[in-house]
C-alpha cells in the first residue's frame, strides 16, 4: 500500500447513501467541511437497489388495478401490464444504475467525495483504499461518522450457499420476469417484491415460516397473504431444509416436495456492514451492530458517530436520514461550542427512533403503520385500548374503490389519553400514516383530536369512526 | 289546518340531512328523545345531491387518468371511460335517491322521524305540515335545533330566472351527459363537475369573473385552470349579462358574443334555507343566516340552536357534522345539569370552525386546504411566514404519477411558531391534509414537527421540505 494523499477535513462520513449524504450536508450547512467515502454507487441502496426502484416497479400495476376497481374505468382496460414499460420506467428512477446525478448534488451542497472502501485507523482517522489499490489517509478534526448501512442475511440452509440466489438487490433490478420465483422471507422486502413480480405475471411462491409481515399488528399479514393470493401467489407458512442449483434455476425442498423455480429471492432479514470498516481499531467486534446514543454518537466515544442500519435503530431510509439531521447538527454544535439541544424531542436526539417510526409496506393492500403495536405496546408496560374499525366502511373508502377491504387500529395510551400507535391496512393508505406520526409526535391529546376534523368524504374519515369507536369525552 | 297529533319530545331538530342526524343521535346516546322532522330525503344534500355523487361521478375517470400518467399501465388502457357506468355507480351510492337505509339508520339509533316541513310556532314548538296539509305540533322540552341548511343562490342575470338552469342537484343526479354544459361560477361546485363532465366528453365552459377557487391560495385557482383547460374545458373570466332558453339549450350572452349551450349550471354560492321556518315567530328574521355561539346556541336564546350550512360558519357537511357533535352533547349537558366545557377546545363547542376548516376539492388537480391562507392570515394579523414547495419535486409524487404538478404552501404563525394553514394542490391529495389539520388543531410547535418523520417514498415527504425550506431549529 501506498498512501497517496493525506487529507485534512472537519468530518468524515463513510459511506455515501441517503443517511451519508444528508449527514454531510448538514455538517457543511453549518459551516464545517465534510467528505464522503464510498466504494459503490453514490446514493446507495435506497436510491438504486431498494425504496426507489421497488417502489416503482409496484406503483404501475398497483394504479391499473385500482381503475380496474371502479364502474366506468374497469370498461377502458383491455390489455395487461406492460412489463417491459414498468422495468423501462424504474431504470428511469435508477438512472440505469449511474450516480452522476448525485455526484452533481455532492458537488452543489460542497460535499467532497472520496473513491473507494474506507476503514478506521486511528483516531479520527479513516483510510481510503482505491479500486486500483492505492490509499488516501483522511483524518477529521472533529467527528468521523459511520453510514454503511446493512447487507442482506444468508440464512443457514443446507445447499444454499453453494447456490446464486437473487438478494433484494437482483430483484430490484432485474431486466426482465422470470417465469416462476420462490421467495424466502416474510417481511417488507418479500411482500413488495411478491406484488410486484405477481403483477408482471411471475408465478411466486412464498416460503414465510412465521407468515408475513411479523412486528406489524397480526391482521396486517393476514389481509396481506389474502390479497396477495387472490393475486395467484402461492404462501406457504414454511422453511425450506435444502436448496440446489437446477439448470433451469433452483430446486428448493420444503416440507418434503421439491419446488422448482427459475429465481430464488431470499430476504430474510439484514447484517450490518460493518465486518471490514476497521471497527476493531476503536475498540468494537467487526460486524456488530455498532450502539449509539440519542445523539448518535458511539458509546464510550468522543469523536465517533454511527448513523443508518448501522446502528441498528430502526432499519428505514427515512428514519436514517432523521438521525443524520440530527448528528450532523450536533457534531457542528459540539464544533463549535453551541448549546446542544438533547432534551427529549430536541433538534440534536432522533427521538422518535424510539416509539414513534412509520414504515409503509407498497404491498397489496399497503399497510401503513406508525408507533407501537397494541402487542409492543402492552410488552412496554403501557395501559393500553385498542381501537379497531373497519376501513370499508368509511365513505371515502368505498367510493375510492368498489368493494374496499381495509382495516384499521389505534392503540391508545389510557394514563395519558394519546395515541400510542396506528396501523392502518388498505388500499392508497400509505399517505394515510403522517397524520397519525403527526398526533403521536406532537402528544396530541385524544380530546383535541375530535376538533382535527376530516374533510368529506375522504378515507380519513376513518380518524372520526376510531375516535367515536374510542367514545366522546366525558361520556 | 287540522292538528293531527300532538307529540312531546326532549329535543327536535328540523331538517334530517347529515347534520340533524349527528345532532339527533348524541341527543339520544346522550339519553333523551329526539326527533327529526324533513320534507325531502333523509340524508340530505351531501348524501343524493353533493358530496357522494359529485366524488362518484370524479373518481372512475379519475383514477383511469392516474393509471395513464404511468408507463407500463397506460399502455394497457385502450378504451375509454365508460359514462354509461359512472353514472350507474353513482346511482348506487344515492340508493337511486331512495332514502329506506337513513331511515332504517334512524330507527336502529332510536330517533323519531316525522316527513313534512316544520316551522317554528312558538316556544320550544315546532308545527309540521305533511304533504297531504295534515299538521302535527311538536313541542321540546329542552331545545330545537334548526339544520335546513342552505339552498343555490340565483345570481340576478336578465333573463335566467325565465329560464330552468340546472342546479348542483341536476348536475350531480343527471342520468345522461349532456353534448355541452355551461358553468356560472368558479368555486367548488363548478370545478368539480367540469371535471366531472369533461371526462364524460361533455363540451364544458366556465364563466367565472373572478377565476376559479377564490379563497383559496391563488395558485390553486392557476392550478385547476391550467389541468381543466388540458381536458377541453373553456374558461372564461366573464359574467353573463343574458340567458335565454332556445329549442335546443340555452343561449347565453357573454362578452358580446352568444354562447349556446344544452344545459346551463348555475353554481354561483349559497342562500339559507331559513325563509319558511317561522324565524319571525323568535324574532329573527326569515332568510337570514342563524347567528349562533361558539356552542352553537342562538344569540339571545336559551333553546334555540342552529348547526350546519343555515348558520353560515362553514358550509362544509364534515364541518355541519362536527358542529353536530358539539350541539348535540351541549344539549344534553344543559338538560341533565352535568358541566359543559366550553374552554377553547371543549368538548362543546365547535372552535375549528373558526381558523381549522378543511376543505377537498375533487377536481383535476385535487385541492386540499386547512386552516388560513396566506391572505386571510395576514389580514388577521398574524407574523407570518409562507413557505412553498413544488410537489413535483418530491420522489414520491414523481412515483406516483409521471410529470406530476403538485405545489404546496404552508403558513406559520411566527410569533407561537406554529402552523396556521397548509394547502397541497395535485393529484392525489386529498388525503394528505388530515396531518395539517391535527398539527394546527393540536398546536404542534414547527420545531416538534421535526420529529414527524414522513415514511420514504411517500408524497408526505412534503413535511420534510417544507421543514427544510423553513429552517432547522437554531439555524
Amino acid at each position: 500500500m501506498t498512501t497517496a494523499s493525506d487529507t485534512h477535513v472537519d468530518v468524515i462520513v463513510i459511506g455515501a447513501g441517503a443517511v451519508a449524504e444528508n449527514v454531510a450536508d448538514r455538517i457543511v450547512q453549518g459551516g464545517l467541511t465534510a467528505v464522503v467515502v464510498e466504494s459503490e454507487l453514490v446514493g446507495g441502496d435506497c436510491s438504486y437497489w431498494a425504496c426507489m426502484p421497488s417502489k416503482a416497479l409496484i406503483r404501475s400495476g398497483m394504479a391499473l388495478r385500482a381503475a380496474k376497481r371502479l364502474g366506468g374505468a374497469a370498461e377502458a382496460i383491455t390489455g395487461e401490464l406492460d412489463v417491459a414499460a414498468v422495468l423501462a420506467r424504474r431504470n428511469s428512477f435508477t438512472h440505469d444504475w449511474d450516480d452522476q446525478s448525485q455526484v452533481d448534488w455532492l458537488d452543489g451542497a460542497g460535499i467532497a467525495l472520496v473513491r473507494g472502501h474506507g476503514r478506521l485507523s486511528g483516531t479520527k482517522e479513516v483510510t481510503v483504499t482505491s479500486s486500483d489499490d492505492s490509499t488516501t489517509v483522511l483524518t477529521a478534526k472533529h467527528a468521523v461518522v459511520v453510514c454503511t448501512g446493512s447487507d442482506p442475511l444468508l440464512p443457514g440452509i443446507d445447499g444454499l450457499k453453494d447456490t446464486q440466489p437473487w438478494t433484494p438487490r437482483d430483484a430490484t433490478s432485474a431486466q426482465s420476469a422470470p417465469a416462476s420465483l420462490g421467495i424466502i422471507g416474510g417481511g417488507v422486502v418479500a411482500v413488495e417484491m411478491a406484488t410486484a413480480y405477481a403483477s408482471f405475471g411471475t408465478e411466486v411462491t412464498i416460503l414465510a415460516r412465521s407468515g408475513l409481515l411479523q412486528g406489524q399488528e397480526d391482521f396486517a399479514g393476514d389481509m396481506v397473504s389474502a390479497s396477495l393470493r387472490e393475486l395467484g401467489v402461492d404462501i406457504r407458512r414454511a422453511s425450506p431444509t435444502r436448496v440446489e442449483s437446477t439448470t433451469e434455476g433452483f430446486a428448493i425442498t420444503v416440507d418434503g416436495e421439491v419446488l422448482l423455480v427459475e429465481k430464488l429471492l431470499v430476504a430474510t432479514g439484514r447484517a450490518p456492514r460493518s465486518s471490514d470498516i476497521g471497527l476493531e481499531v476503536v475498540g468494537l467486534t467487526p460486524g456488530d451492530w455498532i450502539e449509539v446514543d440519542d445523539t448518535l454518537k458511539v458509546i464510550g466515544s468522543d469523536w465517533l458517530y454511527a448513523a443508518g442500519d448501522v446502528n441498528h435503530r430502526a432499519l428505514l431510509t427515512h428514519q436514517g436520514k432523521y438521525q443524520a439531521r440530527a448528528v450532523g447538527d450536533v457534531i457542528v454544535a459540539r464544533a463549535l461550542g453551541n448549546p446542544v439541544d438533547d432534551a427529549r424531542w430536541g433538534a440534536h436526539v432522533a427521538t422518535a427512533d424510539h416509539e414513534v417510526v412509520p414504515q409503509v409496506t407498497f404491498s397489496e393492500p399497503e399497510v401503513a403503520s406508525v408507533g407501537l403495536t397494541s402487542q409492543a405496546a402492552e410488552k412496554a408496560g403501557y395501559r393500553t385500548r385498542v381501537i379497531d374499525y373497519n376501513l370499508g366502511y368509511v365513505a371515502g373508502a368505498s367510493l375510492q374503490a368498489d368493494g374496499y377491504k381495509g382495516k384499521a387500529r389505534m392503540v391508545v395510551d389510557e394514563k395519558r389519553r394519546v395515541i400510542l400507535g396506528v396501523t392502518f391496512v388498505g388500499q392508497d393508505v400509505s399517505e394515510l400514516i403522517q397524520a397519525a406520526t403527526i398526533a403521536i409526535v406532537g402528544e396530541v391529546p385524544i380530546d383535541r383530536l375530535w376538533h382535527a376534523v376530516p374533510a368529506y368524504p375522504t378515507m380519513n374519515e376513518i380518524w372520526l369512526r376510531l375516535l367515536e369507536t374510542y367514545g366522546r369525552p366525558g361520556s
